[in-house]
């Protein structure tokens, strides 16, 4: 008993130098915090936040994509991406093709502050974590190693510039799928080599590659999947919906559509960016 | 025949236009690259990463975490952490505790040209990719739901301020677990409600919570695991290993401790910094 | 003879050794520049310097300046700021008040690739320099110091922000403005000491201050000069003049106005924000 | 008399509704203060604020500099540097040449909470200011018109980092000074015409510069003034000095050398970035 009683109070002075010790520490210590940096987005801009697939070349072929297009990756991007809205109701809209994904933040909001490295790495997390939660859904085969995007904040100040932004990565989708496209016809149904293909393809014009689409293997590409063309945009419906009418949607409020975004009927119909 | 040769002039004039116009748009639209910032990290500093848990009380609630600590899910965020080295060489030492990891890179690097959104979004990503790709090996529950950690970059400018930053965290790790310790033994050992055992906590030091550990519950905290009390470190160490020695190792190349970092014996021992 | 060529051949070695030396440590130095941050301003947005006095307060007294308000100072700030205008013509508005003054660039204007460093601190280096340049032809009594003025750059996305800008600091003028007349009509008409203005105005509202100078000092507040109550807008006018209507203009191209801008009328008037 | 009152009533009311609006509308405008951002300086990093003529060339020519160098230029830049660590008792030391001058801030000071814009636009416009007020004491024409100077801030976190900086700016004082010394004895002794100077130094290394000035001119560079070659570096000397000693001082605390700051002596000769 009386050895417990010294050990107790032999353990109490070291205890009370040892949390004097870090309590005193932790206020000494604490000044680090003043080298962090406020980054804020400038008020009344609209915020794209755009994560990018990180060595996506390799983690296609490891995992076996379809060329040039594999839907079941692209139906996968578009559910992380469902999740990202979901848990953000400040964004308004999102656009994806390929490995990237787009996320529009409304102008007036006032997520996080507007800190851009709160929204770029939490975008970034919940739409990597989404897409390795949900790759089960989507692939037969089990995933080999944990794939990773990178993300980025872009500000655009005019509704303009925003509708600028989103016809150029939807122009970009439209560019890579017709080479693509025209590429993997070459090597897949041309029996070229990969070098051939490339140089068939080297300087020629969209129209060529339409053309050699059509008249060497009779294929329309305009005739194409609009998912493959288009890309993939999200937007919120919180109309009603009868069970059938939500049938194909990503989420009971959050629509996927395969429309073009750069001429203006898309934005008279839906009235995001007013 | 004719037929076909007609529709195949008239697609090819659709086609010219609808080609010419998205080369054009395309670059039309390509200007809204300049609104990306270039936010490179200042030269010569030591840039730390740190990953914060998104709505980590809720999660571990739902996954059912042991209280106040769960060992299975420092020992996935460890496993996540060394995922993240492997991918960056440039990392020369990460730490974590709960449900944040800080990872620091070597204050000369050079990668992604030191751009403060491409690291800290791709740290966040691998990590959270990690984090729900081996969630199985250290969990029987599966995952509920995707979960997400935010990231932040801070520059420390001396080997000072990192290495305050980094007995910071640490010195925060004691004190909350020595908190989380204390509280969850009045509520689990001690039959107090959560409100009960908040306030009888209220105004205590760090010696008052390590007496009514040992005295009311037997309870030597000094006696609780490291990982517990200290974090995890972890750091390269490339000497060549017996496979005896590599037992309990993250990679072969990459050691998790559980060590003061506070004092200097540390750093002596790891040249790290240097 | 042969001691000139010999100090000759030395010397040579000397230059030579000290210029490779020179030529080298200029690259090995060169490195620094890399520790320069680009500051570009965000494009599409309103750019606005704004100019403020250093220590003015004691400046306007040393240099006995009248009160409330000094009609030679201010027509001093309108004069250096027009110089500032003179020598970017990006700049398309400037407004003044008190001690500062206010210069918006054009939204579409590239000049120094919009870095923001570049802007502010050639504006408040114009505008100082002038300030002093010109005192003489303002101010009988020399200048006893050199006075200083520090600069911020704000920028505003939307027309409405940058107008909304120029109202706070035209309201910013009279609420000020109506304070310093009732302040030194007190103290310099109604003989109080400035503690006894200070506590007579103190609580008032902007009405109370009216009805002090209307009620107690027959002065309708309303029917002060323009000049002290708007402050100093100015603007380009490039229509051609003749020599009469020039008169009391700030240079040939550039008019100065003490007007509302917080009202349409005046932004209807001067196309100068469309 | 009731006229007066009526008038009164009237005003008052008129006041009312008048001050209401703008105590209204500055709270209503109050909010684009919030479009400025924070650019705080990272701590414990040495601030730089370097300042560069604008348009000098052309400055000079107007104001007939004697070239290659204009002593009274340089004297007079100092003076204005000197006016600047006057104000900015945190300035522990600055360099000068030609018609730039550079300023550094103690690495752990916080004046103006360590802002960049407040700092690099305050330097600047001292500096001009002291420039434009100082002239006469140093120039027997008057000046032509305002002349200005741009500023930038940049951060050096090791005091490695800082000495590089700084001999940079020296060996570029030396590289020009060498150049346009040959340049102008060329054309002013040796009567060539700018173009053919020009083509003659084109190529040519710092010892063939050397050369051409001793065996064509008789001119030893070496012996060419030290403020030429060397630029002038300010430092603070409390000692106290008898009367005789401050000769040739800037100010009572401050003395101007004309010394190598790229070797150790200098520095172990002043200890002023320990």
């Amino acid at each position: 008993m009386k050895n417990v009683l010294i050990r107790f109070v032999y353990s109490s002075l070291i205890w009370r130098s040892f949390s004097t010790k870090f309590a005193m520490a932790n206020s000494k210590f604490e000044y680090v915090r003043n080298f962090e940096t406020d980054d804020r987005c400038l008020p009344n801009t609209w915020i794209v936040v755009r994560v990018d697939g990180r060595g996506f070349h390799k983690f296609s072929e490891k995992h076996e994509f379809a060329k040039p297009n594999d839907k079941r990756s692209l139906d996968l991007m578009g559910k992380a991406a469902g999740r990202v809205m979901t848990e953000f109701k400040e964004i308004c809209l999102a656009y994806g093709q390929s490995d990237e994904f787009s996320f529009v933040f409304k102008r007036d909001m006032d997520l996080h502050k507007r800190r851009a490295s709160k929204l770029m790495t939490s975008v970034a997390s919940i739409f990597t974590s989404a897409f390795v939660f949900h790759w089960p859904q989507f692939f037969d085969i089990p995933l080999k190693y944990p794939p990773s995007f990178d993300g980025r904040v872009v500000l655009y100040p005019s509704t303009q510039n925003l509708r600028d932004y989103l016809s150029w990565r939807q122009a970009d989708c439209h560019i890579n799928n017709l080479y693509n496209t025209a590429f993997w016809t070459l090597v897949l149904k041309g029996n070229l080599t990969n070098a051939e293909a490339e140089k068939r393809l080297c300087g020629t014009f969209a129209n060529d590659k339409n053309e050699i689409l059509f008249s060497e293997f009779g294929i329309n590409y305009n005739n194409e999947p609009q998912l493959f063309r288009k890309g993939t945009v999200l937007v919120r419906d919180k109309k009603k919906k009868s069970e059938e009418e939500l049938e194909g949607r990503l989420t009971k409020d959050i629509l996927a559509l395969n429309e073009d975004i750069i001429g203006d009927a898309f934005w008279n119909n839906h009235k995001i960016l007013d």
